[in-house]
Order: C-alpha cells, then structure tokens, then sequence
C-alpha cells in the first residue's frame, strides 16, 4: 500500500458502512429508500454531533427544491460563533441498486478496457454510483453533518488484479482534519493488471480500518445480523457475538449453538447466496483481529442507534439484536 | 508544483472550457440549459471522436430516465471489436448559476472554516457544483464520450492563499492514457493559509496547459469573444486576434482598432464588469505564451464547432467570430 501522510490529529470514532441495500430499492432500478436515508442520516447525526436536535438542524444541502425556482432562506440561522465540532466519523456506501446493473451488464469487474462495451460500463457505472453518493452526501448535510463526497477514482485509488495496490488516504485525513465527514462509495476503479475493476465498499473499509483505526466499525444492513441459516428458514437463529483470534479463525460466543459441531463457515456459506454475508464476515473478522470492535446490525432501527453510540464497546447487551465481531486475545 | 508522474504517452489534443453561462441559464438558480449542453455535447463527439455521427452513438449514460422504471436496452448495440479510441481532450467547467449561490453566501473564497456559515457553505458549493459536474458526464456520456467526472477536492489538489500549490495531476493523465475524457471544475478547495477557498475552472486549465501542453485550448463562453468594450454598446468591434509576446504584454492584431493610443487593457477592463474578461484575458495570455493558442468564442455555434477542430491552427479565417490569443516570438 502506497501512502504520503500518516499523521493525522483527529482520532477517527467511527466507520459507518451504509450497505447499498439498506439505502435503496433493492429490486427497483436506481431508486433510494429515501424514508430509510433519511433516518440513517438522522441517527448518524444523533450519534456523532453533540447537541444537536432535529430541531435546531443547521442545514449543509443549500441547492434548489424541484418544483421551486429559489433556494432556501437559511444564511440568518447560522450564528457566527464557532460550533461544536461533530464526532470524526467516515461513511462508505454500497451501490444496492445503483451501479449493479450497469456493472454486471458489461463486466467490468472482468476488466479488458479495449472492449467498448466494457470501457462504456466503466463510465455508465461510475455515473449511476456517483449519483447515489451525490444523493447521501445531500441526506447527511440535510441534517447538518458536513459531509463531503470522494469518489475512489478520483482520489486515485486503483488495483492490481483486484486487490488494492494504491490508495493514498491523505485526503481523507485531511478532510477529517478540517472537520469534515468523508462519504466514499464502491467504485469503478483502474486495475494495473486487467486495467479495470470493481472495488466494494467492503474492501475500502477493510483499508481505511487499518490504516485509520478508529474505535469501531458499523455495518448498516437490511437485516438484524448473521444468522445461522438464511433468515426466511424456520428456527433460523441470529449470532449476537463472534469472537475472533490471533490467527484470524472465529467462534461463535453467544448464542450458544445447539449443534456444535456444525462449522461456522457452514453456516455461513449458506446465508451467503441471500445477501453476500461470506464476505462481510470475512472482511468484519480481519477488522475485528486489529482490535476494533464490528457491529452488524439493521439500519434505521433503536439496534443501529445503539451500536453507532459506541455504547456496546462496554459490553452487548441481551436486548441489543444485531451481530458483534470483536478480537479476543 | 508538486507532482508525481509526469510521464505520459498520449498527447493531449486539446483543453476545452466549458464556461458556466454557457451551459447554465445564468440567472435561474441551479438550471442547466439543456439545449445548448446537448449541442455542446454533440460538438465535441463531432471534433474529436473520429467517424462518429449521431446515428451510431453508443451512449454511455445507462442510467434510468426520468418516469421509466427500466434502464435503456442497448448492451447489444455494443459490437465486440475494440473501437477508434477517441482522440484526446480535458474538459473543465465553470460553475453559472450553480455553486456561485452557495459560495457568495457563505463567503468560501475568504476561507475561515471554523465559522459555521462558512463551513456549511462550502459543503453545499461542493453539493452544487457536483451536481451540475454529473449532469454534464451524463451530457457528454449520451454523445458516446467515455467521460469520467473528476472533483479537484478529491484529487487532493488545494491552495496556499488562494494561489494553487496542490495539483497532482497523474490520476488525470491516467485516465486519459486509459482512454478516458476527464471532466473537472471549479471546486471549493482547502487552503493552506486561509482553510478554504473556491479553485476556479480557468485556474486549473492554466495548470492543466502548462503540465500536459496540449496543441489548443478552446473557451466556450456566452458571447462571441473578447470586445473592445461592452459588447451591448454601439460601435462594439470585436478582436479577433490578440498577439502575446514573450513578456507577457499583448496586442491586438486584427482588427486594426482606430484609437491605437488607448491601452488594450483599459477596455477589457471595462468588458470586465460584464463578464469577467480581464481574468479571462489574462489566464488566456499565460497559456498563450507557452506557445498554446486560445481561442474564445461562443458556445453551440458554427465558430466554436471551427476552433474545437484545430482548423484555426492554420490561420483565422476572416468569417470566423471569436478571438484567438497566440504566441508571437
């Protein structure tokens, strides 16, 4: 991994990730789940700025309403003293219904750029992801977080046979340092070996976490957690904490589970073709083996409010429904 | 100057500006004046991807439309051969009627990020300013354009006092060696000495001409060109060549003006309370003088169709409105 400045001042406390399927429709083309945005962004608020109530939000989003022809009146409400800064917090998101379908029809997680169906995909991808981040980025400042969109591509970020080669965060420390909150998205990224490719949201957390971390990380879905089958299943169980260890192996805590002798990655596995859970574990459990605390729970839900407030780091209550992934040495 | 690679293997045809009140209805908040952007569009796939007409253009823009709720069927008009590449060009744009709102509100340019107006201003500049950068990828992908929307906030670039003293510009060469058209604006940006300020769209083509010399470097504005004095007034003359010289200084060669005692500059001077001449005049002389012509003119016309093919290089015809700025040894 290449990087410039590792300095950096602020403490970072929390990676949110905003799974792509909390936040949009998932089989409707391009549409936002604008009721579970707008109470992401509410609790995102709540958690990371003190004092502040929906009721005194200072709003960031200036830009003309459809249908109006005038901006909102709003410059008188910002007194000029100094405020409060926010929590340092960074939001990456998932494409759910954005950026999929452009993807998928051309292949550009394949690569092979000379092909113009694929080069076309790049660009039509990065279109469709880029408007879902303008669209988050809008959410958040309508709730007075000073968020601030950076796309992968343009920070320069890119593979080599779809593993991460180069991603220089400095201007994400920098953001932060002047007290803003980055919002990164999965993108379409250059790759040196196949020229072009998908990097996932996942995978840019996994980077940041490690560079960055912070003291925990929250991944927002659509469901409660990991289960021990997919959920739909009769007497399908959710796992409320793993731990993993030193060598990167990890063990169901609590629940007990009935049959132990089952294997995990079993278990698992089998979510997976419902909602790419193999992957979130994989990615959580090597988070969780740098000592930062993972919280997989249900966006827009008093669990999610719960893990965002940091609270669980002193313990996961019996109440709390949700899947923690914490290092146990 | 800082920069990290400079070396690149495709020359750099040309730089177009895309001037904010061309594209933008000036005094309508936020409202993109869609005729010309798409005739803009259409200019630019006719100068510079070879054999292209609007009968066989693969859009790039595969995003769903307004009121449909299915993306556009078009993968199979996608022929698996590797395409003529487009010749290379940077588009960068000014901002018009969006961001200039959020910007002179807040006062970003004076910097001053602890100031809450300040800081929320430059969180709703960026949300504006992004929001017109995407409309006009999405303009230029429906040309077939493989254009790739780049922020300078995301690239890291930043000032010192509002002088540019940030710009690695090798993730644009990048993508340009990749095939791709880089789409970049004027931005809100961090700043060393004052926090924040606003880059303008006419700063980085300046660096963006001296780094990657392309052979031209078109600005297509709302009026015909530079006039020797506002052009509403009677007796208007427009200049049609202006001559720069190794100092700097600069003249008008044609037309021959008949009051040759008045300084050049006094009159552009007087243009500029209507229009932002003079930095205009000025950032074109500089480029000038590394040997680049400039050529002004207006957008969606005859002229700006004749300065985007490089046919000018060879000499101004006398039918040609606009004004060419170029070096004199």
């Amino acid at each position: 991994m290449e990087q410039k400045e590792t300095c950096f001042a602020k403490r970072v406390r929390c990676i949110v990730k905003l799974g792509g399927a909390a936040i949009t429709s998932k089989h409707k083309l391009e549409t936002i789940d604008e009721e579970n945005l707008k109470e992401v962004s509410s609790h995102l608020r709540q958690a990371f700025v003190p004092d502040s109530t929906s009721a005194n939000v200072l709003g960031m989003d200036w830009s003309r309403r459809p249908g109006q022809s005038e901006a909102p009146s709003f410059v008188d409400d910002f007194s000029d003293q100094p405020a409060g800064d926010s929590e340092s917090f960074i939001v990456v998101h998932g494409a759910g219904s954005f950026g999929h379908f452009q993807a998928s029809m051309s292949g550009v997680h394949k690569g092979g750029l000379s092909r113009p169906l694929v080069k076309a995909g790049f660009v039509a991808t990065r279109i469709s992801v880029t408007s879902l981040n303008l669209e988050i980025v809008r959410a958040l400042a309508r709730e007075g977080i000073p968020s601030i969109g950076m796309s992968p591509f343009s920070c320069g970020w890119s593979t080599c046979q779809r593993n991460m080669t180069k991603a220089d965060i400095s201007m994400v420390i920098k953001a932060i340092d002047y007290g803003f909150i980055p919002v990164l998205h999965g993108d379409a990224v250059l790759d040196t070996l196949q020229e072009c490719t998908i990097l996932s949201g996942d995978v840019i957390i996994r980077h940041l976490a490690a560079e960055l971390k912070p003291e925990f990380v929250v991944f927002l879905t659509d469901v409660l957690g990991v289960y021990d089958r997919p959920p739909a299943e009769p007497g399908a169980v959710l796992i409320q904490e793993i731990a993993v260890r030193e060598d990167g192996s990890w063990s169901v805590v609590k629940p007990k589970l009935e049959d132990t002798s089952k294997p995990v990655e079993f278990t698992v596995a089998a979510h997976d073709t419902t909602g790419g859970m193999v992957t979130k574990i994989t990615e959580a459990a090597m988070i969780a083996k740098l000592g930062i605390d993972v919280y997989i729970t249900k966006a827009a839900t008093e669990h999610s409010v719960k893990a965002l407030s940091g609270i669980l780091k002193g313990g996961i209550p019996d109440d709390w429904l949700g899947t923690a992934i914490r290092y146990m040495s």
